[in-house]
């Protein structure tokens, strides 16, 4: 194979920037062939704007089964992920899937298993791994020269969305249509950057409130307290109601404690390990002695660009992924524990039991209430995802 | 009365730099007469140290009844605060309370129900309110200009002790002889700071891991999940294992984000309201406008001296306090629902069940482990609150 013919399924907010990276040549080796969305306004704009020989389609199944692929790219809304992918690799084709991995663990570990069955490339989208900040963050905490995790802080309140965001679209922010809400569509790259830079928790306690800034039915502002396998402690505070809201990423370490925020990454490194210190000085108040220094971070950022880059390449010639499909669960994991601790008001220790999860999932999906007065409108997210820490 | 005779009933870490001060003539209108100390050790370094016309006692109830002094400072184990301050109203004295008010808030609010009874000066050592950082937070807030708090990250991590300090003292870090850990012994300032500049939570969820970083039988890492009045909630963070810790303070409000750290004060003002903004924007994606600034921070932190000389101005001439005594207790019951809700693993609600508090106290005093090989040291504290942010 010399170039990669993909298919892009579901053309809205994410779809349409990938479609238009696709067919600027952005990336080398992937042609853009077919899209398909179930929405008129979409296709229309596919027409207008992608040329006539990308060929539309109305359902995401059809573009499977045409023939006119090699590769699929994922970007409906979340319920529909995990059985587009299963049914892209029951055609043989590679699956490159938008984040989040799906809505429930269950339905996610059944597109893992499918994986598993066939040859084929499997890759998130979890672009936020090519910001060279978090690469540093990932690297550091694994080399362990800065000793184990203690504490994580991730404030990660910067998601702002308006009213006008959430009106857009009749499946945004329902329990039926979008499974949740800052935590199902903007938080999945922070929860993959939390488990990959410093493993899965063991235990999740969250506090998860539901149209606390916004008329939606979903969460918008939560606060979650866990556990790491090694006892060290920490909060995820996410939220799309602060402005200006914050992204700052604290992790203590025995050697010294790494903070990265407004796009720079600084690290406080400690002449000898606390642990030691703490039980060998003779002072009471005293503090190992360290220093601070902002560290050089080299590389570019290239985001979606890269990991679409990423995908072809594997394809053609077997190189590294930026993430592979399977990872996707693990965020989503910690998403799931977060929801499920918070509608039973208890810890949830990881893995979570997946069917309760989802049988409380499904009480909150039929009483979910359909939107009324939506306009169906595409953003522009330029800039949405590019901020200083890559959000 | 035109001077204060002072009598300080406690001479340990802080009770040494007290007298210190008031000795080198640093409060106009205090005069040391007295000190109580139980220990030899302490009252050898009075006779060494302040000269012979300070009369030394065993007991504070000898000094209270001495008929040497007009006020008293209690700079006691945690536990005998509010007992010698009820005593000492009884005797017709003012007192000054070193934080915190006491260990449990039935014992305090009897303290303060003594209080009202008499016409006497009833002061707290809150010295961290003389920080103008702290100051400026509490008027801005309060001044309502940035609109209601939304949310509250307060990462107070920055009071690290060595095993050494816990090893100094046989009532230190013991539930029989302090009360608690790093709630009862370096978190009283930041407690009452929380609720002085936001106001008192309803609701408080914590996790307090005792011995955690060192060989003690109480907490020396908690981090704590509040609501405030309006819903809005808040994290509140600390340790004493954490090399370097971080004392990051930032109030999300209305009409912007207020961010204290390392003894900056940093306004993020919205132009309008968000809470306007976010019903009324017809973009999705796009934030509220507003500048980040320095705040210019004036005024001295004059700490403890300060808190002093407000102390001996009051008796002397009506002048207002730094903090009154009455408000001790309502940092002390945010203390004591951290350490109910995390023993009884469940969200407390403010006020607090005293009665129940005091009985789950009595059970850990009751099992509390006498330490042994202690040596007695008084370390020299200076420093260790006086830190950029003034801890």
């Amino acid at each position: 194979m010399k170039e990669v013919r993909i298919g892009i399924i579901g053309i809205g907010n994410m779809g349409s920037t990938h479609a238009e990276n696709i067919k600027k040549g952005e990336i080398p080796g992937l042609i853009l062939t077919a899209v398909a969305d179930r929405k008129e306004s979409r296709r229309e704009w596919v027409r207008a704007n992608l040329g006539e020989e990308v060929v539309i389609f109305l359902e995401g199944e059809e573009l499977i089964a045409s023939g006119l692929c090699d590769a699929v790219l994922v970007a409906t809304p979340h319920y529909q992920h995990p059985g587009l992918v299963i049914s892209a690799f029951h055609h043989g084709l590679h699956a490159l899937c938008e984040k989040p991995a799906g809505v429930y663990t269950k339905q996610v570990r059944e597109m893992n298993e499918e994986a598993e069955k066939h040859n084929l490339v499997f890759a998130m989208m979890f672009n936020q791994r090519t910001n060279p900040v978090y690469k540093k963050m990932q690297e550091l905490v694994e080399g362990k020269s800065l000793g184990e995790i203690k504490r994580v802080n991730w404030i990660i309140t910067d998601w702002y969305r308006t009213q006008a965001y959430y009106d857009s679209g009749d499946w945004r922010a329902t329990w039926d249509g979008e499974g949740g809400g800052v935590l199902l569509n903007q938080c999945p790259h922070n929860l993959d950057l939390l488990q990959w830079i410093c493993g899965m928790p063991k235990e999740v306690q969250a506090f998860c409130h539901n149209g606390k800034w916004h008329n939606i039915e979903v969460e918008d502002d939560v606060t979650a307290y866990f556990t790491l396998e090694n006892g060290a402690t920490g909060v995820f505070i996410t939220s799309t109601g602060d402005a200006p809201g914050t992204n700052r990423f604290e992790i203590t370490l025995e050697k010294g404690k790494l903070v990265s925020e407004e796009g720079k990454l600084t690290l406080y490194e400690l002449a000898v390990n606390e642990r030691e210190y703490c039980f060998t000085a003779t002072e009471g108040f005293k503090r190992p002695e360290g220093a601070y220094r902002e560290l050089d971070i080299t590389g570019e950022n290239s985001q979606h660009i890269g990991v679409l880059k990423a995908f072809a390449a594997r394809i053609l010639s077997g190189t590294p992924l930026i993430a592979d499909g399977r990872e996707g669960i693990q965020g989503l994991m910690l998403s799931n524990a977060m929801h499920l601790s918070s509608w039973l008001n208890k810890p949830v220790t990881l893995p979570i039991d997946e069917e309760l999860f989802l049988e409380e999932l499904n009480k909150r999906r039929e009483a979910s209430a359909r939107k009324e007065n939506v306009k169906e409108i595409t953003f522009d997210t330029k800039g949405s995802y590019g901020s200083k820490n890559g959000n």
